[in-house]
C-alpha cells in the first residue's frame, strides 16, 4: 500500500493508505489528518467534451486511432471522458459511434464512457468551428437514431431551435443529457427550460451571444440558475478574470472543467486539417481561417493547472471541479472519488501544484 | 412619538417609538422586536448621482431651480444628493457651483450635499450623453479650479486617460473621491488603480466597455474588487437580471442606487433641450437623436421599487443600498441612518413594498 494525502470529494482530505490493483483501489485506510507538504491523490479527471488528441480525431477514427487517443489521455490522467462528436452527416456520426461501440466492446475498461453528440441542432449564428452545412433542422427520425444509441449520454443543443420540444423528449426517453450551447437563447427561454430540468451549459460563454448587461442571455442563464457549467479553462476561451467570476457565482459545485481539445492536442503547433477545415494551432491556439477558435489543443492537467494560478483552488475543489462534478451531472459511475471499488486511473498533485501526474502504485514493485 | 418598525442599517429592525422636531431626530425608543405587517421607516434616500429634476438641470441652474428641484426630491423621499455635473466649459460648470455655494449659505439644511463632477475627462468612446466637443484633456489649473472648491466630493473619470496621476494627487489633497466611469479601462489598469485606493465605479455597465469574457475589463474590475459602485436600476440601464448579478458578486454592503437623473424627470414624456441636445423622453426613457440612453427619468422610489422586485431585498438592504452605503463611500454625515441627531428626512415603506412615501410625523398634529 502507498501512503499520501487522499483527497475524495465527498469523504474529504485525508492521509491514507491506498492499494490499487489493475482497474480498482482494492483497499483504502485512514491513517491521519492531512499531512500538508506531501503529495495529494485525486480522483483521475474526467472530461466530458473531447473531440480528439495525438493527431486522431473521434469523428473520423478507426480502431487503432481510439487506441492511440486513449494512450494519449490516460498520460495526461484522465480516467473518464466523453468522446464529442461535431455537427457532420448522419452516417458518419453513427459511424463514430460504431467504431466506439466495437471498442468498447474489446475494452470494458476504456475511459471513454460514451459519446458527447455536440449538433448538429445548433444556432448558425453560433456555430464556431462547425460546419455551416451540416448545421440543420431538427429531423426526428434522425435525432431518434442517434440518441437511441445506448452510448449517448449527453447531447449539446441550441434550444431556441425549432423542434427543441421534440429534442426533449426524446432525449429524456432515451436518458440523454440536454446541454444548452452554440446558441443565441434569450435569459426568459434559459429560465422556462430550466425549470423543465435543462440544467447543463456547454463551454459556458463560447459559441454563445455574450452577456450583456441590458440582455443577460444563455450566459446570465448559467449564472443565475444552479446548473452545471463546462468551462474551458486554457486562459484564451476565458480569461483568469472570467474564471473566477464565473466561479464566485457558481460555486464549486457545478464547475466541470473540459478540454474542447480536437485532434492537434499533444503535436505542437502547425497547420491541420480538422473538421472540412484547415486549423492553425499557434501557441496552442487553434483558429480556423476566419479566426474563430477551433475547440483546444488543452490537457486536462493544463486545465487544472491554470485553474489554480486562476483562482488558488486547493486540493479538494480540484477534485471536484476536474472530475467528481461531471460524475454527479451525467451518471458516469467508478470515476470521481478516492473510495474502494472505484477507477485506479488516479492523479498525483504537488502540496503546491508543482507537479499533477497519472498515479503509480510502486509500494508492492 | 411615532411608533413603526425602524430600519437602521447598523443596529438592525426593531419596532420602536421616534420623535423629530425640525430638521433632527431627537428621540428614539426600542420597544419590541421587528412586528411584521407594521410599516418600516428607513433613512431617506441618499443619490450620489442626479444631474436634474422637475424641469431643472443643474449644469444651469438658478436659485430658484434648485428650491424647485429640492422641493420635487424632498417628496420623494431624498434626504441627502450629489448635484452633478456634464462636461461643459470650464466657467459653466463653476457657475453651476457657485450657484449651489449661495443656496447652500442661504439654507444650510438642504439636501444637497455637495457636487459630483461627471468629466470632463472623460473617455469620449464612451461618452454617453456628453457632449464630444467638451470632453477634453486634462489640464492641471482647471482641475485644481474645480476640485478646490469645498463643495467638490466627488469625480468620475476614465482612468486609462493621460494625466490620471495628476487627478489623482490633486483629488487627493482636496479630499475628493474619485470614481471610475465612461471608461475603456482593462481589467489590469482598474486592478492597480484599486491598489491606490480608487475603489468607486459610476453607473456600472453603463458608459463602459461592456464585460467580455475574454477581457473583462471595467465591469469585471469592479465586479472582483472589494470597490462600491453605483446601479441605475430602472429596468432599462441594467435589466433586472443583471442586477442580480452584479447583487450576487458585489453582496449589499458595496451597492449605491442611483437616479442619474435629468431636468425631464418628473415631467413626463416629452421632447427635451438637454445638455445643448434634444432628448426624446418616452415611456419615461430618455434617449438622445443617435438612441444613447441620456441620463434617467428615475427617482429613488421608484428605483428601490424595482430593486425590491429584481431581488427581494428586505427593508435592511433596501436602507443599505438606497441610504447608507452611499454615506459611508463619500463620508455623508446625518444621513443614513434611523439615529438621534441624525437628518429627519425618513422614508415610510409598507410591510411588502406597497408604499414607499416620505415620513411625516402626525404623531403630536
Amino acid at each position: 500500500m502507498k501512503e499520501l494525502n487522499l483527497v475524495d470529494p465527498v469523504d474529504g482530505i485525508y492521509y491514507g493508505a491506498i492499494e490499487v490493483k489493475g482497474h480498482d483501489i482494492v483497499k483504502i485506510k485512514k491513517l491521519d489528518e492531512e499531512k500538508r507538504g506531501l503529495s495529494y491523490l485525486l480522483p483521475g479527471f474526467v472530461d466530458p467534451h473531447i473531440h480528439g488528441a495525438a493527431g486522431v480525431d473521434f469523428i473520423d477514427a478507426t480502431y487503432e486511432g481510439l487506441q492511440k487517443m486513449e494512450g494519449f489521455l490516460r498520460k495526461e490522467g484522465v480516467a473518464a471522458c466523453l468522446l464529442t462528436t461535431v455537427s457532420a452527416p448522419l452516417e458518419k456520426i453513427l459511424k463514430a459511434i460504431d467504431t466506439l461501440e466495437t471498442y468498447t466492446q474489446k475494452n470494458p475498461h476504456t475511459i471513454f464512457k460514451g459519446v458527447h453528440l455536440e449538433g448538429p441542432y445548433l444556432n448558425p449564428n453560433r456555430r464556431g468551428a462547425h460546419e455551416l452545412k451540416y448545421i440543420r433542422d431538427v429531423n426526428i427520425r434522425e435525432l431518434e437514431e442517434m440518441v437511441s444509441h445506448p452510448l449517448v449520454r449527453l447531447m449539446t443543443v441550441a434550444p431556441e431551435i425549432e423542434g427543441f420540444e421534440e429534442i426533449l423528449e426524446i432525449t429524456k426517453k432515451h436518458d440523454v443529457v440536454v446541454s444548452i450551447g452554440h446558441t443565441e437563447a434569450s435569459y426568459e427561454l434559459v429560465e422556462k427550460i430550466y425549470n423543465k430540468g435543462v440544467r447543463r451549459f456547454t463551454h459556458l460563454c463560447n459559441g454563445m451571444k455574450p452577456l450583456h448587461h441590458r440582455e443577460v442571455g444563455p450566459v446570465g442563464g448559467a449564472l443565475l440558475n444552479d446548473a452545471f457549467v463546462e468551462i474551458i479553462v486554457d486562459g484564451v476561451h476565458l480569461c483568469g478574470e472570467m474564471v473566477r467570476i464565473i466561479r464566485k457565482l457558481k460555486g464549486v459545485e457545478k464547475l466541470e472543467l473540459i478540454t474542447d481539445s480536437m485532434a492537434a492536442t499533444g503535436l505542437g503547433d502547425g497547420e491541420y486539417r480538422i473538421w472540412g477545415k484547415t486549423v492553425h494551432v499557434r501557441g496552442r491556439i487553434a483558429r480556423t481561417e476566419d479566426g474563430s477558435l477551433a475547440g483546444s489543443t488543452l490537457t486536462m492537467r493544463k486545465a487544472v493547472s491554470l485553474y489554480r494560478s486562476f483562482t488558488g483552488a486547493d486540493h479538494l475543489e480540484t477534485a471536484r471541479v476536474s472530475s467528481y462534478n461531471a460524475c454527479v451531472d451525467l451518471g458516469l459511475k467508478r470515476a470521481g472519488r478516492i473510495k474502494k471499488g472505484y477507477s485506479s486511473l488516479l492523479v498525483e498533485v504537488g502540496p503546491d501544484f508543482e507537479y499533477i501526474k497519472p498515479f503509480i502504485d510502486d509500494s508492492t514493485g
